[in-house]
C-alpha cells in the first residue's frame, strides 16, 4: 500500500492541563491525514467528489491506543495507508512517530459515499473505483488517477 | 436589550497546559451564546433561516480582554446582549463572570446576510428584520417573533 | 453499573461542511461525559486528584461506531456508564442517543494515574480504589464517596 | 520588524456548515503563528521557558476583521509580526492571505509573565528582555539571541 508521511509540530492548542496531547486531537489529525493520503491520487478533494458525485468519505468506525503521550513542541510523523480495502468501504491505518517510536497508532473505516438516489439529504455506499484502489495500492506513488477527460485510461503512470 | 444567561463548567479539553482555558475557545463559547440569544426570539435557527431566507448571521469582527484566568471545573455564567443595532449589522457583547467576577468580555459584530441574488456563492448583507430588533431590545424577554403563517402581525407578546 | 445521563444541543462549531458533527467532536463529549459519570462518587475531579494522589485517568483506547449522523441544533442525550473494571484499568461505555434512537456509541479504556514513584514526568497505573468501584456500580448512585476526614468508612449512603 | 510567515491549507474540521472557516479556528492560527514568530528568536518555547523564568505569554486583549471567507482545501499565508512593544506587554498583528488578497487580519496583546514572587499560583508581568525585542524587531531575522551559557553577549549575529 501506499504510505503517506506527514511531519506536524505539536500546538499549544492540542495539548491539555496535563500537558499532553488531548485525545480527541489526535483524530482530527487523523482526518486530515486521511485526507492527505487520498490526495496521492492526483485529485483534489473538490476534484474527487466532482468527479465521482460523492458526497464524501465519512467515517463509521474509529479506534485508536495510546501508548506514549506527546507533548507541546513535540515533532511527530504520521503514517497513513489503506490497510483494507472493502466493497463500498476502506479503513485506513494511521501511525504517530515520534523520534521513530511508535507513539500511537488507530484506524478510520470510512464509507464511499453518494447521494441517496431517492431519499434527499440521505447518503448510499457505493462501490470504491477501482482506478482509487490501484492508485493507493501502488506503494511507489506514481500510479495516480487520470483527471483528462479525454482520457482513455482512468489510470496514469506518472 | 434583553440579556441572555447561560451557565457553563469549564472542560478538560477546553484548558492548555498552563491549565487556563485556551483562549480561542471563548470565542466558541461567544458563538454558541449569539445563538442561544437569538433563539430568544422564539425562533430556532433553522426557523430564523427559512423564515427570512437568511444563509446566517457570519461575524465581521470580534474582540475580546481578558482579565482573570478560567480553570477546569470552574462554573461561568456568560451574559449576551445586542449592544447595537446597525441597518444591516448587529454587535453582540458577551461578559463572562465566575463567582460573581467579570474574567472576560467580548464582543462579536455579525451581519444578517442573504444569498446574494446575483452572485452564487456570496452573500449579500440586509437590514435587520424589525421584529428582531424589536424582540432583543426587550428586556423583558416577552416579546417574540410569532411564526404561524396565519398572524397578522410578526410581533406577539407571550 | 451507574448510568450518568447528560442533555447536550450540537452547536454550530461541532459541524462540518457536510452538516454534520465533525467526528473528533464526540470523543470531546465522551471525555467531558466520563468527567460527568466520576463526579457521580460526590469526588470533583480536584477533589479526587488530591484524595488519591492520581494526576488523571487518562486513556489508553478508545472506538466508537457511528450509525447515524446529528447536525446543528440537534438534541442529543449521553449515557455514560463504566462497562468493566480491570485491577487498574476500566472501561466507560458512552451511548448517544436522539429522539431515542442510538445514533452512535463508543468506549474509552483509562487507567487509575499516580505519579511514577521514581522516574520524573512518568506516571504508574495504580489500583483503582474499591471505595470507586463500589459507588459507579451502583446503579441508584446513592453510593458516595465520604469526603471526610472523619469517616470510619469510605463508603457512604445518601 | 521581523515578519514570520507560515503557510497553511484549510483542513475540513476547521470549516463549519455553512462551507467557511468557523472563526474561532484563527485565532488557534494565531496562537500557533505568535508561537512561530517567537521561535524566530533561535529559541524554542521551552528555552524560552526556561532562560528567561516565564511562565508564558498570555493572551490579554485579541480582535480580528474578517474580509473574505476561507473555505476548505484553500491554502492560505499567515503573516505575523510584532506591531508595538510595551514594556512588559507587545502587539502581534497577523494577516492572512489568500492568493495575494488579505482576507482577515488580526492582533493579540499580549504579556511577557513570570510567576508572581508572593502569590502561589498567579502570574506577573515582567518587562520584555531587550534582546528578544531587538530579535524580533530586526527584519532580516539574523538577530537571534545566544543560548550558550558561555556567551558574553546575549544578542548573536548569524
Amino acid at each position: 500500500m501506499l504510505v503517506n508521511r506527514r511531519t506536524l509540530r505539536i500546538e499549544w492548542g492540542q495539548c491539555d492541563p496535563a500537558g499532553i496531547v488531548f485525545y480527541p486531537q489526535y483524530f482530527i489529525i487523523f482526518d486530515t491525514s486521511t485526507g492527505s493520503l487520498f490526495e496521492r491520487t492526483g485529485l483534489s478533494p473538490r476534484a474527487m467528489r466532482k468527479k465521482y458525485g460523492i458526497v464524501g468519505i465519512p467515517v463509521v468506525d474509529v479506534g485508536a491506543t495510546f501508548r506514549i503521550p506527546c507533548r507541546f513542541d513535540d515533532e511527530v510523523i504520521i503514517e497513513s495507508e489503506v490497510e483494507e480495502w472493502g466493497r463500498t468501504s476502506f479503513t485506513v491505518r494511521h501511525r504517530v512517530l515520534k523520534e521513530g517510536t511508535l507513539v500511537l497508532d488507530g484506524f478510520e473505516k470510512r464509507v464511499w459515499a453518494a447521494p441517496h438516489p431517492e431519499r434527499t439529504g440521505a447518503i448510499r455506499a457505493e462501490p470504491v473505483p477501482a482506478e482509487i484502489i490501484a492508485s493507493l495500492s501502488d506503494s511507489t506513488g506514481v500510479t495516480t488517477v487520470a483527471t483528462k477527460d479525454d482520457d482513455k485510461s482512468n489510470i496514469s503512470t506518472k
